[in-house]
């Protein structure tokens, strides 16, 4: 290990609210992103900008951009799934963009309209030809699975990886979107994005609904990954819902790094108590296990 | 990887349910050792001797003991705490005892009201002197963490270990009692002991608490080990209660081993099927995600 620090982006504002049935209010969603950054997380994923008929928690993209605040090494990334929500979050002032596009064809066309290649068309139109606004990212979605297609087969995933390089995107994101990945898969998967393209910052993407989330973490960091996304609480999925499917839990996240001598930059205590905080808020008690177990000692 | 086998000992009717509040009839605790050894689970720890008025869950194991399934390869492990406990588990017929040491001094005063090294003699008085009656081995608990004296210095760890194993028990297991360990701890503990006692069968008791179960799980078979505790559904720690203590889901593992190409010879559908029976007999949501989430892909 070269370097034992990692960054964790705070993904609940969009990827954890979007998939909670209750609609918090944009003044108890800045609270989280207010709270998130004094528990020292400085990149979060604030909103997305896509059809607010598709996706009603987010409809208030704007109203959440305009009310972030500023300063103390903040950014702020927003969510965007084509050239119309990229121009949405520039003109909303968000720090980067991150561009979706799903490794398997039916869960692209289900998920934005169109096959997984003219998502990464419309990637291009912004990244790859001159100097984008602002950082544009590429995440690949379903990059360990698909809930409609099952596995995604390694040569697939980097056919589609691939394609999207060719654009350079500021980064490069693996989603695990439906949370089926192992440790084995992590490795296999890492090692050969890394190997085929050493230099992009890469960054995980991972939901915790079987219980892998946090192994996976610990197999990337050692297959070199140091940016990983994570919701507070792990809200994104009801427990007693089949299917959950939250992110990771930021705190939990913090616990087994920090205990493991690696720095997230993240108080454990103060996330936990957003965590706490958090979990009231979405009415119905969400999967993190540092809220409920506390750290180590204490 | 030299052998993508691993067993899980399913610890359910043992650790799982003596940390419920609900008492489980003796007839419903014998429905879940008959579901388990279907479900593939042919190790399990059926019971524990020790005082009913100290575990009022534990204190029919008499009667479980004699309502025990025959056959088929099946083996059941009976708990204890001292000679006592043992000579009654070899009369009700278990096949294997395994004899409880605390790596901390105050826990194992309050866990069986001796000091640590009291307990270690009390196992040579079984297993190092002559052929015990049927294999004993030793678990040393709070292996990684204290309730009670927080830190356990590796150090404290290998005494405790080297004074056990110069009584040659039959296996050695290592113990996250409280669930505190992360895949650095399993790294450095069961490298320690390994390299200490190459040759003595190693197997790993996790808890889930504080999310770190499949991860440790995953790196102690990075290190070498190839037997794991478990407890169908996670039970053990109920989830809103503080510190919930669930031992690591045996489904959950399973899902984890099987799907990165390690057989378990536990059919992962028939142990979710079992999870959810057990998640309706203890009374409220355990901490299993697969029964909630199902396997992958369907």
């Amino acid at each position: 290990m070269t370097d034992d620090r990692i960054e964790i982006v705070e993904v609940s504002p969009r990827d954890g609210l979007q998939n909670e049935a209750l609609i918090l209010s944009t003044a108890t969603k800045l609270e989280l992103v207010r709270r998130a950054g004094t528990a020292g997380l400085r990149r979060i994923e604030a909103t997305s900008f896509i059809n607010p008929k598709r996706v009603p928690q987010m409809s208030d993209a704007d109203a959440v951009a305009a009310g972030l605040g500023r300063g103390g090494g903040l950014r702020y990334i927003g969510l965007a799934l084509n050239g119309r929500g990229y121009a949405r979050a520039v003109a909303a002032g968000m720090d980067e963009v991150t561009f979706v596009v799903v490794a398997s064809e039916t869960f692209n066309r289900r998920n934005q309209g169109v096959g997984t290649f003219e998502s990464v068309a419309a990637l291009g139109e912004l990244s790859g030809t001159e100097t984008p606004a602002v950082p544009v990212g590429v995440a690949v979605a379903a990059a360990f699975g698909c809930p409609f297609e099952g596995d995604v087969p390694v040569a697939r995933l980097m056919e589609v990886v691939e394609a999207c390089m060719a654009h350079r995107p500021s980064e490069l994101t693996l989603a695990d979107t439906i949370g089926v990945a192992t440790p084995r898969d992590i490795k296999e998967r890492v090692g050969a994005v890394r190997r085929a393209f050493p230099a992009v910052p890469l960054r995980l993407h991972l939901h915790d609904t079987r219980n892998t989330g946090v192994a996976n973490a610990w197999a990337a960091f050692e297959a070199g990954v140091r940016s990983f996304d994570a919701s507070l609480a792990g809200v994104g999925g009801c427990p007693f819902a089949p299917n959950a499917t939250g992110n990771v839990a930021t705190e939990d996240l913090v616990y087994m790094f920090e205990r493991s001598g690696v720095m997230t930059g993240v108080d454990l205590d103060a996330a936990i108590e957003t965590a706490r905080w958090l979990d009231e808020q979405i009415g119905h008690p969400a999967a993190g296990r540092l809220m409920r177990a506390g750290g180590f000692p204490n």
